[in-house]
Formats: structure tokens, C-alpha cells, sequence
């Protein structure tokens, strides 16, 4: 069994909730905006992006900004969605041109990375490589707002020293759950 | 004169709005909270940080991710609300040591500077910092998000090729405007 330790985030938030969670209810007003633009980034079925490959583009974004929390669980979620295992989600991580990727998703996961380094990283040839694997200008756009998206979660669930459970497997467990209720008016967030 | 010249982004945005204008026309359904975002974090009156100051630390991190249109948009508006030209803006950009600032300014724009870095670049000593000098929980909080906020806001405008007016005279006598009207709301999308 493992054991989950809880640590002090670097401000009081009058909660024992861990990483993106504590914050939220910390400051609900602006907890509303960010789930609501997560739910329909990842969630919302009008999208020709998946479900399961917009969390895997958000996985790898926050794998590559190394935070733990958001990386198990959007990984887990993609894993749900995708019918992958954890270690095949890890191996997307440890390698983008993971062969079990459509050459779209790997044209759109290479954006994604560039996008995480920086917004001037990313390239016209990139987006032209996407384009040719059948990429569509609303796909792209997505995968660039989902992966600016990770790029301020990343950031504020590190940025304040939330903790985050060390167990992927609570993660697992957690994402049928999840990706049943959605980022908006669920009881996660409580 | 200056003439102002448009570029085409990466993909077809059907409109020839500059920065993160055209891409919210692009895309409605995600621009609405967005826009909901900015609203609360940089404009709402129930902020103990001025909306200059919140405005300083969104220009400030812009800056750092050179992005030319979110560091102009909102240095004007910095400027506007604090009663500070440009060049004072500019300024604080090149030194967030700036003589002007207070202690506690300063020591919220070291930990904004290392969000931008990474979330995990913050260290416990800046917050401990930023406490002496008088910042409480929910302006540090709103600090790390709105540096936050703008890696995401940032790599979005500049990761999709969108073009800026280079005329920086634009972006000043567009703030007034934007004060007022606020990001929701406002016909300054459409």
C-alpha cells in the first residue's frame, strides 16, 4: 500500500485538496472560467479531435512542463478514453512518434511540443506538415490552445506548491469518474 | 505615418483581426471564457491589487515570452490605469526593480518572472519574500495566475502566426476604450 502525504502549498487555502483542486476552491470565481475552458477544450463532443487525443495532447504538454498532477490525470483520462494502458500513455510521453499514433496526431503533437517551449517556437512548416497528415485549421487551432492551456495549469499548480497523490494508480481509478462528470459542476472540485 | 501591414496566421481564420482578436473570432466557443478569465483576474473590483498593478505583472510576463501584441495591449493598459507613459512601462520591463514600484510590486513581479520560467522555478523563499512585504494569500495566488494566464495567452497569439500593429501609438489610444468597456462584452472582439 502506499501511503499519501499531504504537504502545505506555499499559501493557506483552507483546504487539504490536492493540486489544481485545492486552488479552485481556494478561489471559485476564478475556478468557474478555467473549468469551463477545460470542458470545452477537452470534453465537448462538437470536435473532430477526440476526446481521448485532445487529453493525450494535454498529457504530453504537461509531462514536458514536468508536473506530476496534471500529467496522471489528464494521462489517465486519455488512457480511459483511449482504451491504453498507463505505460502505452508513457510511451506517447517518452517518444511522440510513438508508432501507435496516426501520422496526424504525431504532425499534431510535434506543434504541441513547440508550443510548450514558447509560441515563437512553432513553425508554418509544422503547421503545413499537420495540413498534409489532414489536419484541420480548427484541429490545429485546438491543439495550440489546448497546449497554451497546459502551459498556465502546469504552471499554476507548481507555481503555488500544491501537493499531488504519488499513487498513479489513485489517478486510474479516479478518471472513469472524471471523464463521466466533466470539468464543470462536479463534485471533484469540492 | 505608419502603415500598418497584415499577415496572414497559419491557418484561415476567415477575418483580419490582429493578436489573440482574430482568434477569438475564429473560435467563439473558447474565446468566451477566455475573455471571462481576463475579466476576473485583471478587471474585477474585488481585487486588493489595482488594475494597474494586475495589468504590470500581464505585461510584465509578456515581455518575457516577447510577445509584441499581449505586451503592448497591456502596457497600454498598465500605463492608463497607473498614469504611466510607455516609456515607464517599458521601463519596468527592462528592470522589475524599478524605483517606482513598491517593495511589494517588486516582489511580486520576481515570482511572476518565474512562472514564466516554470511553475516549479517559484520558490517557497520568493512567496516567504513577497508575505514581508505585506502581499497577502490571494494576491500572491492571483499573481501566479495571472503569470500563468499569460504563458497560456502569449504562446496562443504567437503560436498561430497572428500578426500585431507595429504602430505602438495604436495600442495606446486603443486603452481608454478597453478600460472601459472591460474584455467581456466588448465589440472590441468582433
Amino acid at each position: 500500500m502506499t501511503t499519501t502525504t499531504t504537504s502545505k502549498a506555499y499559501i493557506d487555502l483552507g483546504n487539504d485538496l490536492p493540486g489544481i483542486r485545492g486552488l479552485m476552491a481556494f478561489r471559485p470565481e476564478t475556478a468557474q472560467h478555467l473549468n469551463a475552458l477545460a470542458e470545452v477544450l477537452l470534453r465537448d463532443d462538437d470536435n473532430t479531435l477526440s476526446r481521448g487525443e485532445r487529453e493525450l495532447i494535454a498529457t504530453y504538454v504537461s509531462s514536458l512542463n514536468d508536473c506530476f498532477f496534471c500529467q496522471n490525470v489528464h494521462g489517465a483520462l486519455a488512457g480511459h478514453y483511449l482504451g491504453w494502458s498507463m505505460a502505452e500513455i508513457d510511451a506517447v510521453k517518452a517518444n511522440r512518434e510513438y508508432p501507435e499514433l496516426t501520422e496526424k496526431m504525431k504532425a499534431l503533437l510535434s506543434i504541441a511540443g513547440s508550443v510548450q517551449i514558447s509560441g515563437k517556437a512553432v513553425t508554418e512548416a509544422q503547421v503545413i506538415t499537420a495540413k498534409e497528415q489532414g489536419a484541420t485549421d480548427r484541429e490545429i487551432h485546438d491543439t495550440v490552445l489546448i497546449a497554451a492551456a497546459f502551459c498556465m495549469f502546469n504552471r499554476y499548480v507548481d507555481g503555488l506548491g500544491t501537493w499531488a497523490p504519488q499513487d498513479r494508480q489513485v489517478y486510474i481509478e479516479r478518471a472513469p469518474r472524471r471523464a463521466a462528470e466533466g470539468y464543470v459542476n462536479t463534485d471533484l472540485n469540492k
